[in-house]
């Protein structure tokens, strides 16, 4: 079965469910149900979360899902960004609330009032927390499995410190976490910082993680907030210095959703299906017995093979006795599985194991003395060849234009200079038809493509998801 | 500190927040701030319920919060026995929704949709699939931490099979299950059959494992439900059978929540605080340098049996400098930590640790030689000693009785002959001001306290939480 990944968005929709990863048709637009395998995916995501963010000093929490209204409207720039996107409960049983709830969009304004209750002093500082969760939006528009949805599972994490150098210094390691995670998932990516008119709504700042799916359009796939002192001032986080005054925290926040899932899917595929990242698939090696002769022999070494194997890899024996090998390969290569592993009984007598790679196909035999190690040789090699492969056509997907017209007809990333004033941005918008997904660190001269004057940024012009 | 655990009510909130369990100042009643210690104690107990439940081959989904009010009503008893406590969610941003939305108070009518698309013949069952996730109750009894609130860390494992007897089997299975998660949480529990008039809504029959918390007072801690075709009927989840001819499923669920966290707390604490079964506990071993001289060497040798241990054991060093050691083995005990390994200069001299059991206090002197296998049977055997004596506690607690009177005054399950008509049930009820928390499997001749009528039913009679 082929699926041709040239119309990408039909192949995206088709691929994610004939692999199983989610069941599209639960009665509520935009919600999905996550099926064992698709919800093992996402499961080793998270585990990696909690590893990365273990080991950067958070630690994980769960607040509840439901905001009182008069929480939720404490900050003015935040409550304008969501009140009409938010779910609203506003009945328990058949008896209306005296308070409405708020099914969280995110949970700054769950948090905040209980930081102002845990934060005394300097010494409850700096605070790191995270939780993973399901945070909803009332989408308006076209909804899109992973990339918008209405229940999205989400991971937030939260941070307060007593100086703005402190939550400078926490962006820098929030940054640093997000390059592990992207390399742990193979995806490529490009860090800009939003424009004004689209940062998050109460931040000072955010940075954006965003890639390009082959359709050309991008997608956003982690956020980085700062938010100094926005919240803990209308939230009353304030904090005993050492000096005996006291002051409001400074604060920011990471978020990253099954949006990533969305994006493995769609840079990695190709017309066979998936092919997911060895470090997070949820089978790395799937075991195939070529059982055309020898049935039991051959079984009998399979189950051997699985249990050397599974103390080091996630392996699977595909023992089904009503499907022949060709369908199982096939049914494997659509699950994007990254290797797989042949025992037929030529194999068994020469005392060897055929290999096939998921991402090129390459075969190889592989004597028994060797294999094991030889399968986490090519485990990494894989998570390699994926993030080359896919940065590789990432960046050539990014192109310097020069003129309105070359950056609406460009399917990927346009940079074009910008003098970075409002006027200019929203015209740019306006003309290209496209966005300003944001402005990368780098810095270049040139003349702002609108107004001409001379400047150093560029904006990263774009149609996102 | 100490905690009097006489005052059960009292004791029981004091020590969840002391110990760092969670938060309850969250501004919305009944649901609670889970902390980073408490939420890794259901953290493992989640893994458990993985890996329990991966054994006896069911597999991990996730379903949507929400559910829509056409799906809920489908079947009679069920919505009847929760249109009074769900919560609504009304409207997406500043809109009205089209059809109101359900936040789950169980799955059943979010899954059963999806069920009957999955189905098709006998060769999709049996179909066993589990979610660990947020349920919501609108309570209007008075809440209490872990065992009545609104928001619930729920457990549901859901099945489908083709014939009656197939799922009378899972119920077995279920309850071999259960036998494994009480064991491993060291809980005592008793099995029942619910009464009627007390089962799940929409099953045909309930079993419950009831406990009985230090106030003499019953708690319902896993509910295995019968369902036959009551829902399979109104989803309309039919199947083909080999035969060509078409029949409806037959499912059973088994739920489980974060009261499992409500009865460790309760059953094994004492007057210093909690007390963790070690199979499940976040910490098992805490180390406490003793630094009154030669304080870089004993931190170093605690570091090195840190890493001697952290392979085998769930261990944490307490490095902290501003605290003294008593202050530590309080805040520990607090926090219910199995056992505390303290090193000081006396013990690096002599080769040895010093060990202490939180659950009888017990201190021993081991040698460096054989401290860490005489750790792991120290964890076995706090895990064996913490069982046995909550049992014992428990069977105190059930006693027979022969009158109404004695009924009221049992602190406790109190055991009564009954005929098993709901009749005598409600009468049984009303006079005692009790409740019948159901019939155990066993039998035992006698007479009905209420008709007089030979039976060989009991009634277990208690005030349940």
């Amino acid at each position: 079965m082929e699926f041709p990944k040239e119309n990408f968005s039909e192949w995206y929709n088709e691929v994610i469910e004939t692999a199983g990863l989610v069941d599209k048709r639960y009665p509520v637009k935009g919600m999905h149900v996550w099926l064992p395998y698709g919800w093992q995916l996402m499961r080793n995501i998270d585990e990696y979360f909690r590893k990365v963010f273990t080991e950067h000093k958070h630690q994980e929490v769960y607040f509840p899902l439901l905001i009182p209204e008069t929480e939720f409207k404490k900050e003015a720039e935040h409550i304008e960004g969501f009140e009409n996107e938010v779910y609203w409960v506003t009945h328990g049983g058949l008896d209306p609330l005296d308070v409405k709830l708020v099914v969280r969009p995110t949970s700054e304004t769950a948090m905040y009032p209980m930081f102002s209750l845990w934060i005394r002093s300097h010494a409850d500082l700096p605070l790191r927390i995270f939780q993973i969760v399901n945070v909803f939006r009332y989408e308006t528009k076209q909804t899109r499995t992973f990339i918008r949805v209405r229940e999205v599972h989400f991971f937030e994490s939260h941070t307060a410190h007593a100086t703005a150098e402190e939550s400078e210094e926490q962006i820098k390691d929030n940054i640093e976490i997000w390059k592990k995670v992207a390399d742990k998932l193979a995806l490529p990516y490009v860090l800009v910082r939003k424009t004004d008119w689209d940062k998050f709504p109460g931040a000072a700042y955010s940075i954006g993680a965003e890639t390009i799916m082959p359709s050309g359009r991008t997608l956003q796939i982690a956020t980085i907030h700062q938010y100094f002192q926005n919240f803990s001032k209308p939230y009353g986080i304030e904090y005993l210095k050492e000096d005996g005054t006291h002051d409001y925290v400074h604060q920011t926040t990471f978020g990253m959703s099954e949006r990533l899932v969305g994006a493995i899917v769609g840079i990695h595929g190709d017309n066979r299906g998936l092919i997911l990242p060895p470090e997070i698939a949820p089978i790395q090696v799937v075991i195939v017995p070529i059982v055309n002769k020898n049935k039991e022999g051959i079984l009998q070494e399979a189950r051997k093979i699985e249990n050397e194997l599974k103390e080091l890899y996630r392996v699977h024996l595909d023992d089904r006795d009503n499907y022949t090998p060709g369908y199982k390969f096939y049914d494997w290569e659509l699950k994007g599985v990254p290797l797989r592993l042949e025992i037929g009984p030529r194999d068994l007598e020469k005392g060897q194991v055929v290999l096939v790679r998921r991402d090129n196909f390459e075969k190889m035999f592989v004597s028994r003395k060797e294999y094991v190690d030889r399968i986490g040789e090519l485990l990494k090699d894989i998570q390699k060849s994926m993030l080359d492969k896919a940065k590789n056509e990432m960046e050539e997907k990014i192109k310097d234009v020069h003129s309105i017209e070359e950056i609406k007809e460009h399917n990927g990333i346009a940079a074009v200079p910008w003098c970075g004033s409002e006027e200019c941005g929203h015209k740019l918008e306006e003309l290209t038809e496209k966005k300003i997904i944001g402005v990368p660190f780098e810095k270049k001269k040139g003349r702002c493509i609108i107004c001409g004057k001379e400047t150093d940024k560029i904006a990263f012009v774009a149609k996102p998801y």
